[in-house]
């Protein structure tokens, strides 16, 4: 793979990749929602990199967070400038490699990356669906990708990785379909979001609604909402941040002469590197398919929801194994509701290991290249797939 | 005052209050800026309670922070449902004890309460300043004061206190009128706001200007910016609580039927406290000054502006004594942005003494009833006083 040498500091990469498409759930066969509605068809993008072994046990699943999709290593043509969202860690000889496991990362359902969301079309009015597509939680996402998995024939997923709401799907596979799941690893993740955190991401969907492009979320084929998604995006990039990151990237830096401009255009380096980011983020996110996932992030409550409000009786379900890890300076969700998710698996009997990582980078430091996660992670793959073949094959 | 009994569990107070107002810098004789433009005439509303002794030595000046205003005790009238925003700090045998203290309390320029702000007629055009009100810092504020407390006779100030921005007066008029100044109490506030805070106070700003009732500023006599206001309110009031508090006071309690609704209208009871919050403050608080005066935070660096960029020969100007306060779980202004000013004024040779209060309420706190805050402020003043009878008077 040379010819992407220059794209990869190790050289190495998954290559080309392509997008693929399963369509299921076709009416009347349409899948439940926890909402009590019902969804179909659905139609999942997924990616799968390296190749799947003879005896089926060499999968491991990659869950994406909110605003990414299933191009998680890669690239789709020889011009791409950038790789997939998790390229440094999914490749041959990566924290995920690619010459020993089969890798899948499927786009999910109310996202706007080609799985079926608001912004794809309503086979029953012929036009986007708008909020006429149906509120979905976690557990919707996961039932959709089962079937994505069961379609591929494989009945046993070596080890289930994701970092935020990718982590919230990872732990839910393993909660409702436990005979399947060997292994997890949830990181900067949790099992239910905290007041801080509904109330950041209400802010936030309150900035799209609030936009008067937004039109009840139907604003296909018009001008979109685009000042409310950026809004909405500036504030949860803060809350990906961390003080320490913050200061260490921008401090009180200015960006022109070095002196107050007096107006309100954004003297600061840190404003207009978040104006930046939210303009960025209008170019390749759906402002419907945000209030969406967000709101499914939010309901998410493992004990809630399947323990009847334990989370150890919830985790008690489960016979995979578990490395949990957290970010120092995660403030979205800190280490205590990591150690929180640890404790009650133990007191559930699981196997898990726990490490915070120290770094300053909050919560979106899972995307980062980082040799300590990158390390921990094939680790545990390794011991995990060298007790999958000692089990031998499923 | 039995007649505020039912307001007042101390059953004390300042009782019946009323504004005043003073007006200055009449054309040509305009109040020059940090931005180089000048502004007059000016008027500030003030309030004050106590009375001020024969050796006129016994002032104690009170700021307000970003969307506070001259009332911080006592009631308008007798059917004033809330007394002023800091009585339960401010009156009779209090922690500022108006029985001995003479308080003054300014409401600063840029504010929507009286003083001259974006929202005040410009005489040059007869109609409201909107962005033709200049842009103000800190300083700027902190003069127009000093020219009130001119006006009112007074050259000896015994105590500066004041919490968030109000804090960042205090220090300011510590520096810029030194021999006047004999002690300065800054609560959870801070010298420079950190990448984070003017992130934070960016989306506000945001918030504001993106709503199309903005118009540049120009929404006087039209309708306001209300969804933008309300927006701006919400970001900057989960900046003033804490992870601890949101969960103490809503977790994840849902606020109808127990049930999710499974549509964008808030499930959770954070998200309507929040969405309350916004619009309640909308019927308050002036779009414009809520631009005009978080800019002005933002814009407040000591060091930079009053020491070459260095804190500590920014208060090597200083003669005052100082009792600085923080919150522990305060993450707008950390304990270290605290620390790191208390570092700097002992290497100025300052008298300083140093608390952080243990409390779950956040950047806010300074606002609650709180003890251990009390005590503090009314021992620190007791010492001021007793040594500033000492020194016989000015």
């Amino acid at each position: 793979m040379s010819e992407y040498g220059t794209h990869d500091k190790d050289g190495i990469s998954v290559g080309i990749v392509a997008k693929k498409t399963f369509t299921f759930a076709e009416p009347p066969r349409q899948m439940s929602l926890d909402s009590g509605k019902k969804l179909g068809p659905i139609t999942l993008v997924y990616e799968t990199y390296g190749e799947l072994n003879k005896d089926r046990n060499n999968v491991v699943m990659v869950f994406h967070a909110l605003s990414g999709n299933s191009h998680a290593a890669g690239y789709y043509t020889e011009k791409d400038d950038k790789p997939g969202w998790w390229d440094n860690m999914v490749g041959p000889r990566k924290g995920i490699d690619t010459d020993k496991y089969f890798v899948v990362c499927s786009n999910i359902i109310g996202s706007c990356y080609g799985s079926t969301g608001p912004s794809s079309i309503n086979p029953a009015t012929g036009r986007a669906y708008g909020l006429d597509f149906p509120l979905i939680t976690i557990a919707d996402m996961v039932r959709a990708q089962k079937a994505l998995i069961d379609h591929l024939g494989i009945n046993k997923l070596l080890c289930l990785v994701g970092g935020s709401i990718g982590g919230m799907q990872a732990i839910e596979w393993a909660v409702s379909y436990p005979k399947m799941v060997e292994s997890v690893i949830p990181i900067a993740s949790t099992c239910k979001r905290s007041a801080l955190a509904i109330g950041l991401s209400e802010a936030q969907r309150q900035a799209i609604m609030a936009d008067p492009s937004w039109k009840d979320g139907g604003y296909y084929g018009t001008a979109i909402p685009e000042k409310g998604l950026a809004l909405a995006r500036m504030i949860g990039h803060i809350s990906y941040l961390s003080e320490d990151s913050m200061h260490r990237k921008f401090g009180r830096r200015l960006h022109e002469n070095n002196a107050f401009k007096y107006d309100f255009s954004g003297d600061f380096q840190v404003e207009s590197y978040l104006q930046y980011q939210g303009k960025k983020f209008v170019e390749r996110f759906d402002a419907n398919s945000y209030l969406y996932i967000t709101k499914a992030s939010d309901y998410f409550d493992l004990g809630e929801q399947r323990g009847r409000g334990s989370l150890v009786e919830a985790f008690s379900r489960c016979s995979a194994k578990f490395l949990v890890l957290s970010f120092s300076s995660d403030w979205l969700y800190p280490t205590a509701q990591s150690k929180e998710m640890v404790r009650a698996m133990k007191k559930a009997g699981i196997d898990v290991s726990f490490c915070e990582i120290d770094t300053d980078f909050g919560h979106d430091s899972f995307l980062l290249a980082h040799n300590q996660l990158t390390r921990l992670i094939s680790g545990f793959l390794n011991r995990m797939s060298h007790m999958s073949e000692g089990n031998g094959p499923a």
